[in-house]
């Protein structure tokens, strides 16, 4: 299949495709009736290609038998998924549909938290026995590669006990000479994660080392699972989201922008905004404390606005950097000194340039004696010295936070950059207005 | 090797991973000296666990005879990536250390853009004839199999002009009866992408469909390479970061923050931010517009950062869910519709929210005489209200511009947040002194 086929000659019928587009416009009852319109092979794609949010309303609304069928073509780790996002009360039955010893291991993952290794393994993993010969291990694997496994890229080989003891790929078992056994050609003490380990570090393992797999394994070495690389694109992409998401000041909705409900979407957004607002209320308090020398001097008032933003989105910046490439793992705790450094010396750059924008800006401003008075050189001093202050500030303390909210034991991205810029505003006007009192001493303050 | 072993027995000596630790810290000089402490394993661990932007100056500093051994470690994408890294007079002598054929491919690669299908893609694929018989079939892939091909996972079924024809996973080939020719086994149809395809679209490709490898081909059909999901893992990473970035109010760094030198830096950072500050300078405009209401009613300039900065965070906290829903193709042009009433509903509801705090400070605060007049009720209303307006229209224009980037061909995530802020900064004021003029004509204005 290209992506664009030059004639489409499948006009006229409805595909995976088609309904996978039109898909977040319609609503559960319409979707049931449209995945029920397709042929056998198009409704597969279209339900594999789904995530579990999505799978199980489409599998409760569908009858009994047809759910069967469905659910039986999951492998345990997506089942899993499937059963966790379906209401409470569906969950027995769901598993009910699921064979005997596949209803086990869905149970046994179960017990996993959704974010952690053990929640992203599957069960279904090739294994050998170390002293097996190439021709048994062959043969074995034969054997195992016709019942649905994960993946036939790793072959695990496990003592009795099942402790994992080494890691053979398929292509060096499949290239060894015929007289050594699986012991000589596998590799031992294999890269492996306890089963525990959130799905953050499991990706930043597999992104550092360039794995196709990783074994899961328990406190005492025995194995447990694999995790397989086309899960981790997803754990990357929705821990990109939710960073995102933060970043923009809001909780990490999860789910998609779309299906998220009214109600659901004011409180993750409303918090937020609220906590921000209860910071910004410090303004309203720091302006007041000034009020006197915006009585005598209302020009002052006029750049309020544009000092503090600068300085917000100097801070927004410089955050935002700093919280990603702590995320990426190019940025550690003890590093902040090395950033605090370099952002003293980006953020008085910034500072002087806005600073000198801002200065130009007012002095060759065409009204500028009517709007801004006589003294309308100090003030656009006092706008430009305060502007490197505030842009400088907003740079230290945007690259900062993040470091103080990890060493805190919380996320950094949690709502930093907007908190940042609330800080920076409260902040803002004090360097604003103190500058700005030093600078017209004795003229118009 | 399990993440944090109990009691570390490599104490005294280096490790990869000892030096990978310090990395960011160290110097070029002394990368290369750690470097060459290392034990073989430990060096070749390191090095392959690099990426392609900091293998390139290690390698250069190495004599030509270990270069060459490094060199040849590559698979042909990697090193077609580490060449496109190192500085253009160094190309030719770091191509001239690869053996023939793999320089062949290595130069076939550096002809496509690093961020296109064919940029990621690598030429070592596994290849069957359709008519071979299972036995010759399997006795093929053992020979390619020797030699280092990317992934066996898949193969590929081409025809003599490279035509690709179909694929058979191992798994399948392995299972088969000895009957059948690989054509009976094959399926037919599979789903390729173009040699041009941006990499953000073969990623989504690969999480859509759970792929773990694609093949890539010309506009004849036939076979160039195959991209793997591993690969994709770091396109995904790679292209969240520069929406986190763009998002924050930069350009994308395209190198780890620390990584950048002091004047990128600054340039990076200050186009965005003086960009953002040319238009912040609208307010102050604005403000000199209102400036008489200002002299006449102090109070009003008190409330400016409170009510100008919840607009933002609102845009803000808008404009970062559509984008990343955007990007995750979540939502799509034509939904702005949707999206437009939703957020219509949900500004409201949070605007309501702020305002009310906002009333409620203003009425319930100590000092609210002294410090807001004996008009302070009317000041309360017009904040509240104010609130109300700005809030819906960060939450609405917040929202709408990804759309108008996305619709002239734009990145939605171009310093679309900051942008947001700073329109609604300017709009925003205009809102609260209209407000402000209606609800206190004939009492304070």
């Amino acid at each position: 299949m290209e992506l664009e086929p030059p004639n489409n000659p499948r006009a006229g019928r409805l595909f995976a495709s088609d309904l996978l587009d039109a898909w977040p416009a319609l609503s559960p009852e319409e979707r049931i009736e449209g995945f029920r319109l397709l042929a056998p092979a198009e409704a597969e794609e279209l339900f594999l290609g789904l995530d579990a949010r999505e799978q199980s309303p489409l599998l409760l609304g569908l009858e009994r038998a047809e759910r069967q069928i469905w659910m039986r073509q999951l492998a345990p780790d997506d089942a899993a998924d499937l059963v966790q996002e379906a209401p409470e009360e569906s969950r027995e039955d769901l598993l009910a549909l699921l064979d005997e010893p596949t209803r086990k291991e869905v149970v046994a993952l179960l017990a996993y938290a959704e974010d952690d290794a053990g929640g992203l393994m599957s069960p279904r993993y090739v294994r050998l026995r170390p002293e097996m010969s190439m021709d048994e291990a062959i043969t074995y694997l034969r054997r195992q590669a016709r019942e649905r496994v994960e993946t036939v890229y790793y072959i695990y080989v496990l003592d009795t006990q099942q402790r994992l003891l080494g890691v053979v790929s398929f292509r060096e078992l499949f290239v060894a000479p015929a007289n050594k056994t699986v012991r000589d050609v596998m590799q031992s003490d294999p890269i492996t994660v306890p089963e525990d380990l959130d799905q953050e570090s499991v990706a930043d393992l597999f992104a550092q080392h360039d794995l196709m797999a990783v074994p899961v394994v328990d406190a005492d070495g025995r194995m447990k699972g694999i995790i397989t690389v086309d899960d981790i694109v997803d754990v990357v992409e929705e821990e990109a989201t939710e960073d995102i998401q933060k970043i923009g000041g809001t909780e990490a909705l999860d789910a998609p922008y779309l299906e998220v409900g009214f109600f659901q979407m004011v409180r993750k957004r409303g918090v937020w905004l609220a906590i921000l607002f209860l910071g910004e209320l410090f303004t309203a308090s720091a302006m007041g404390y000034y009020q006197h020398e915006i009585e005598r001097a209302v020009v002052l008032a006029l750049f309020i606005p544009l000092v503090i933003s600068s300085g917000g989105n100097s801070g927004s910046q410089a955050s935002t950097l700093v919280i990603r490439a702590i995320a990426l793992g190019e940025v550690r705790l003890r590093d902040w000194w090395r950033v605090l450094r370099r952002e003293l010396a980006t953020g008085f750059a910034l500072g002087a340039l806005l600073g000198s924008i801002g200065l130009v800006r007012i002095l060759l401003w065409p009204a500028r004696e009517r709007l801004y008075g006589p003294h309308y050189v100090l003030v656009a001093l006092s706008v430009g010295c305060a502007l490197v202050g505030i842009v400088l500030w907003g740079a230290v303390a945007g690259s900062m936070l993040p470091f103080v909210l990890r060493r805190l034991g919380l996320d950094p991205a949690t709502a930093s950059a907007p908190f940042v810029a609330t800080l920076v505003d409260v902040t803002g006007l004090m360097i604003y207005f103190t500058v700005a009192s030093v600078i017209l001493h004795g003229t118009l303050l």
